[in-house]
């Protein structure tokens, strides 16, 4: 497989005509070949409608089937050797064996819904036998989840592997029965391309209709407002910016028929540290902290970019050691011109704000994209009086909260907006203040952790990557783990349903072994 | 308890200052006393505050507290006795032994949750547990589905007991842990008052938090609106039109933080009557339709409004025994004035439409508010070209569209928009065409019946009342049914929870005895 700058529409691969776009790598500002082609009304008409058509025969797919279809993607992926990652590493700035990392995750998203896909307990069986002989009779009844229809998937910048083209959204809604319409992000085109090309080469061995996937590139404005509004799309991925995530949901809102949308959009990720925990390892916890706030120079969702804490001798140590750790540190290139230009303007406007101190910032120069790391800091009355300092700035840039009592630190946590994580360091000592902030924490926060940092998202069953808005457009949800795949079906009951047309998860026999609950009571099915 | 024209605020009873309003009896058109006073924008601010207040405490409260506090509203409900009856009856002119069998109804909701809340499927407690060896190092990560916030419920006008005060938006959305406040159905404000009273006391009895329930009496318009858009309000629970429903849609999705709504609006219910079926049993089927579409005077969401069938002789039987039937049928009085006007106005369009045919009609006369039952007729090609035809007609009025193939059967099938039902009446023989029927009707409906009728919605596990828009607003959820607590909770993930500060749905020893997933496997729990 070669980069030629297409489109895939279902098995076709097709130069789009409405214009050109090459990719641009950040550490050199300059552009890479080849240029893509862009899609136009028709491109756009063509994978809803062929999604479309694929739908009833991929929703209905047995569970081995989709599982090895979701593994053979993942294959293919791997497959395409050092050149998908020698790609994503010229059109993102990151380093080779964060790529690689990033592509073992993908591969194990893909694989972990394939178990989930098999073991079934995402369809939610449900039986609950007639009752004859009761007044009135109770008729036969059976549930289960099915396919919610077509899903636009709209990848990010910052995970050119793991949420983009073949990333969580676009794995669970193929999990779920959902044929999958991507909009390639314009920041890593050519690593979208290769992905979208292992895609499409798995669904021709795994005999999948050809619908069940089409990777666009084009204006998210215009190519991605269209698809949100095309009648055969039933759902929603995003991962992105604030901005991006409420244009997406204004438009879903406002259709004939509305649909929901997954926006993961903007999370400040406060990090609470408490007095006990900060007097016994307050150098231990500033040096995870730098670690955590400069990883991926600092392109992560769950980047700890607020610090909330009680001024002491044991916080003047705390941001002593985090100031000497974090001038050390390199600037690293970050992921296209815009989100550097974003986030030099961003820390120059905080700056800019009256009663925030700049604490440190790491090292300048480096690459045409580089972004410098930035520690500030304010007292609690200038944070709850300043709403811009509550808004995300992507990067490598964190502001700690220097509060003069508890009230005020519960101040903070009720005052803050929806977030993908909350983070409390705590000792012993401190778990009666944790009882009183854990409710607020529940409320604001998808989840909550402990005594380390937010950035690295296990993908896990228990893992929740969502939260309240804004850090989401839907709190109900989670975009890693098992569970993403909740998104992507609704529920179907069958009443005296004849057993010759009884889909099999819910036939009397159990043939695939699924839990089910039966009259109220859940059974394991094997 | 006696009525006083109250509102219940928390533990308080007060008589609005804002306006007043009586109910009315539809069967003779005159007031009912007493005068119920209306809310101000003060009664709503102290109602959503105090559901705010109320909510940490409320939703840490055990599965023992809370189904005890859903057993003693049943309770309560019950010990109204007949004073609740009778003063429904006078409201709505449902006749007393219906108000009866859905008095039964709403307990029987009320004790489902209960055991729902017991048995803590709903949870989804998840653990993985930490793998220290691993590369990186795996952590320790649990969730649970938490409350999601202070719910709003607006009762429906036709089921004055079932889904209105207590009914199950109010019942779920208690077990899940939340608060409520009702704004009550005008149509039913005396109903209302002793039934929130009941609630009173049961919170009170059961010593929850003040905010747990309130119930407003006001315009839906005026305090709907603001009750909606309250930031303490967190989701939506609706009953009633396409056009109330839409308008609250539109209100939740402008909020700064957009809430989720779960309308319950428009269906008409398509029932499907194949050859063979027909041809075997078309007078039975028509008179279990006829007695479908006559039952609480048509005022169903699930009430049969649409016939589809291939043209012949026994379609023509079907008809004519129809026919017949619906002649000999009285006039029920409706619920309000307001939906009679609707129904007469709503009959009198369809027999303006060229092409659409009167089959019969029921008898006149008879009280007020008395709804004549009609079944009109017109071909496929009329239906799809008329968009006026799918439109709901609340009431005891039907249309049956005769179809020239089996392909003009399935363009109806793919033309309606999404139903809460949808009936089929099929043989053995007729098992082939139903099953390329079938993923039509899948993605168009929530429940799918055989060889009946679709009013009458069980109380059950596998029970769907739901489907896509506009029968409701959000297809992946059901308002009847042990799941519709799916609603109202949001997942939180725990990393590294210290043991001493973890819930008790995960703790290691399950001491609740829920079922929960462990590293990937469920396991039942007890």
């Amino acid at each position: 497989m070669s980069i030629q700058g297409n489109m895939i529409i279902g098995q076709q691969r097709r130069f789009g005509q409405a214009g050109q776009l090459k990719a641009i790598n950040p550490a050199t500002n300059t552009e890479i070949e080849p240029a893509f082609g862009l899609a136009n009304a028709a491109d756009v008409e063509q994978a809803c409608q062929l999604a479309r058509e694929a739908f009833d025969q991929y929703r209905e797919t047995t569970p081995e089937q989709r599982a090895v279809f979701l593994e053979t993607i993942a294959d293919e992926i791997l497959a395409l050797g050092t050149s998908l990652i020698d790609r994503a590493h010229q059109e993102t700035g990151l380093p080779i064996a964060r790529l690689e990392g990033e592509r073992g995750r993908t591969m194990n998203q893909l694989r972990l819904f394939a178990k989930v896909v098999r073991d079934g307990y995402y369809l939610n069986a449900t039986l609950d036998s007639a009752l004859l002989e009761r007044t009135p009779p109770r008729p036969d009844l059976r549930m289960r989840k099915i396919a919610i229809g077509p899903v636009a998937v709209f990848g990010a910048s910052n995970f050119p592997l793991a949420f983009s083209v073949a990333g969580g959204d676009t794995a669970s809604a193929l999990a779920a029965g959902c044929p999958v319409v991507v909009k390639a992000h314009s920041a890593h085109l050519g690593t979208s391309e290769l992905v979208a090309q292992a895609i499409q080469t798995a669904a021709a061995k795994c005999h999948m209709p050809e619908g069940v996937f089409s990777c666009l590139i084009g204006d998210g404005r215009q190519i991605g407002q269209s698809l949100v509004s095309h009648a055969a799309i039933k759902a929603v991925g995003f991962t992105g910016s604030r901005q991006g995530g409420i244009a997406l949901m204004r438009t879903a809102a406002q259709r004939h028929e509305p649909i929901p949308v997954y926006a993961e959009m903007s999370s400040i990720n406060p990090v609470f540290l408490m007095p006990s925990a900060l007097a016994a390892r307050s150098t231990q916890i500033a040096q995870g902290f730098v670690e955590s706030l400069t990883l991926g120079a600092g392109q992560f969702c769950t980047n700890p970019g607020l610090v909330i804490a009680i001024d002491s001798t044991d916080l003047e140590n705390f941001i002593e050691t985090a100031a000497n750790a974090l001038q050390a540190k390199a600037a690293a290139t970050m992921l296209t011109p815009g989100i550097h230009h974003a986030y030099v303007k961003g820390t120059e406007q905080l700056s800019s704000i009256a009663g925030v101190s700049k604490v440190a910032e790491g090292q300048a120069g480096g690459s045409a994209c580089a972004a410098q790391v930035r520690l500030s800091s304010c007292t609690a009355p200038q944070f709850l009086n300043t709403p811009a300092l509550s808004e995300e700035i992507f990067g490598p840039s964190s502001l700690i909260i220097r509060c003069a009592d508890l009230d005020e630190v519960h101040a903070i946590a009720e005052f803050i907006e929806g977030q993908l994580t909350a983070t409390v360091h705590a000792n012993e000592a401190d778990y009666e203040l944790v009882k009183a902030l854990m409710p607020i924490l529940e409320r604001k926060a998808g989840r909550i952790l402990f005594n380390g940092f937010p950035t690295g998202v296990e993908v896990a069953h228990a893992m929740v990557h969502g939260g309240p808005f804004p850090s989401t457009s839907d709190s109900r949800t989670t975009s890693v783990g098992a569970t993403a795949i909740d998104r992507f079906i609704r529920p179907v009951c069958y009443q005296e349903l004849p057993a010759a047309l009884t889909p099999a998860s819910l036939q009397q026999d159990n043939p695939w072994s699924v839990p089910r609950i039966v009259n109220g009571e859940l059974q394991l099915g094997k």
